[in-house]
């Protein structure tokens, strides 16, 4: 049964399976190096629909849709939902998720929500509490432009530093164990804020907690770098990666090698305009879904960590001059029970 | 061990306890008819701070610092927080945490944060994944009527069904079965739309998803109205308070005499200009640690029902004409184990 074997880091020894996963993306997403291992790839990034707050819930519905379907499931089927997303007050999920009629925890974890979402869902189906649960969460460039920075229409300028909310949703429904991958353990993140104040530097604002939770992670579980296929992180970007392995760097830890973050994975910089790399949730969400999850369930990725990274911020705060606080909930996944 | 017992009803029967609580509110709620039962009262709405974010964070540390110390307990005694509030990206609980150094786990259920976050925290207990677990949400009048209304200044007008945000925050800190209150099982809620879109009618919209969360926990649980003290509903105020019983009268079900509402108990609408009654994440949060739970300890009261509501909405999806969904978590408490 599920154990607290450190503090804020879960054992799932019961067996836990992500029995059924999907991910659904926009144009720029399909366009990048994974596009062809998406679910679903739009044409654009409105979906013939009238406002890209309705488009980002009808990501989150595809996504959902087509992981119950992958999974030869129904919605009946589903006992619980956990969901979230950056919009104000999360409506990205409330309303992709409004006419399920299942039982809805809402979470807040900003572009962390895949993991959050993810374990709860991990803990739920090893305490036997259902059959089967859904992890959902999504992102929109323009609803997400729109809400923290600028309409887009304004062409605003983004610095450098700045990440490019990825389109797209993803989903996992997990069960009781019946084939990889499988969740072995979950690691709950902590409020860590490095001091930053420039809402155009995510990926800094996060790197200390991406640190501090793999970093806890690996103490918990007495497993090094050398013991994980890959380490994943959400969406630290460029500038966020140096961070986070410099900071490793400085306990005499080298993670370089095995680290892969899921906003330099998930476009290709060179060709595409991303600055310093993809965010927002669905950017783990469509890389985990989409991408590291069939990985492992085809064998070719044994042991993973997937720490998401989410920047507590909201406009308001960061006009009134606070620093933005990061958070990182980690998922080990491994395709041996 | 923790038991679904129907859809989204989990039955908590190794034990839990709320082993500490703690309401601080502001002034207009200090000088309610509930006034004298709050751990703190402050003299304004700032709390001397340079904003009202800052005045809400601030109220969500007073509350988890006074149960902390009313508990005996330290910061360090806490296995995980469950917070969420309001504002956009809950920075009310990101801030007001931050500092705390605890494994945090981001809900958003809107008002109804205080039963999600309850719910979550004593299934944490029953699970054992640690000691103790707080719960943990606040509100601001200021700092949600700037959000979601007008800038106070303006002195916009407010219509009859309009709801008065509380200030104020509470905190449950549940533990394993150790004395009264107990926890004895949760409802989790489902989105409910009844395709209300004024957004001064929040009680209207959460009305169907109290009526739906009550009646699925009657139905599971095999209980009626009669077997218990109180059937409390979180900030439906009096529209919603109205339009719930009448939905249960539909099924021949009278629940008006055993049913009450926080927002509806915080102020004196006789001679408090509150028009429909109190909101917020913080209306019930505060009713629930200052009044509720402190009654069952003493046992005045014996068993209740607390169904916090929220309504799921954001001012861009009522500007766009979208109807506001609802929902509604539950916790049944108990002063015998």
């Amino acid at each position: 049964m599920a154990k607290l074997i450190s503090e804020g880091t879960i054992e799932l020894d019961r067996g836990v399976s992500v029995y059924s996963c999907a991910a659904a993306v926009g144009k720029m997403e399909s366009d990048g190096p994974l596009g062809n291992c998406f679910d679903y790839a739009a044409e654009g990034a409105e979906l013939g629909l009238t406002t890209w707050e309705k488009a980002e819930s009808t990501f989150q519905q595809y996504a959902f849709d087509i992981a119950l379907r992958k999974g030869k499931l129904i919605k009946e089927d589903i006992s619980f939902i956990f969901a979230g997303d950056l919009l104000n007050q999360c409506t990205g999920s409330a309303y992709g998720l409004r006419d399920t009629n299942i039982s809805f925890i809402g979470l807040y974890g900003a572009c962390s929500t895949m993991a959050e979402s993810l374990a709860m869902a991990s803990l739920f189906a090893d305490m036997r509490l259902g059959e089967y649960f859904a992890a959902v969460t999504s992102s929109h460039f323009c609803s997400a432009e729109r809400q923290f920075r600028f309409p887009i229409n304004y062409g605003g300028v983004r610095p450098p530093t700045a990440q490019w909310t990825a389109t797209g949703a993803g989903c996992c429904i997990t069960s009781v164990a019946e084939k990889p991958p499988y969740v072995k353990s979950v690691t709950i993140g902590k409020i860590t804020d490095m001091g930053i104040k420039d809402a155009n530097n995510m990926g800094a604002a996060m790197a200390g907690a991406a640190y501090d939770t793999i970093n806890r992670h690996l103490l918990a579980t007495g497993t090094s770098p050398a013991d994980y296929d890959v380490i994943y992180t959400g969406d630290l970007g460029q500038v966020g990666s140096e961070l986070m392995c410099e900071l490793f760097r400085r306990d005499g830890t080298e993670i370089s090698h095995k680290h892969k973050d899921c906003g330099l994975m998930l476009y290709d910089r060179e060709k595409q305009d991303v600055h310093a790399g993809g965010s927002g949730c669905g950017c783990s969400a469509s890389v985990l879904c989409g991408h590291i999850l069939p990985q492992i369930a085809e064998g070719k990725l044994h042991r993973v960590l997937f720490a998401a990274t989410g920047a507590l911020m909201s406009t308001t705060k960061v006009q009134q001059g606070e620093s933005i606080p990061g958070i990182s909930h980690l998922v080990e996944i491994s395709d041996a029970l």
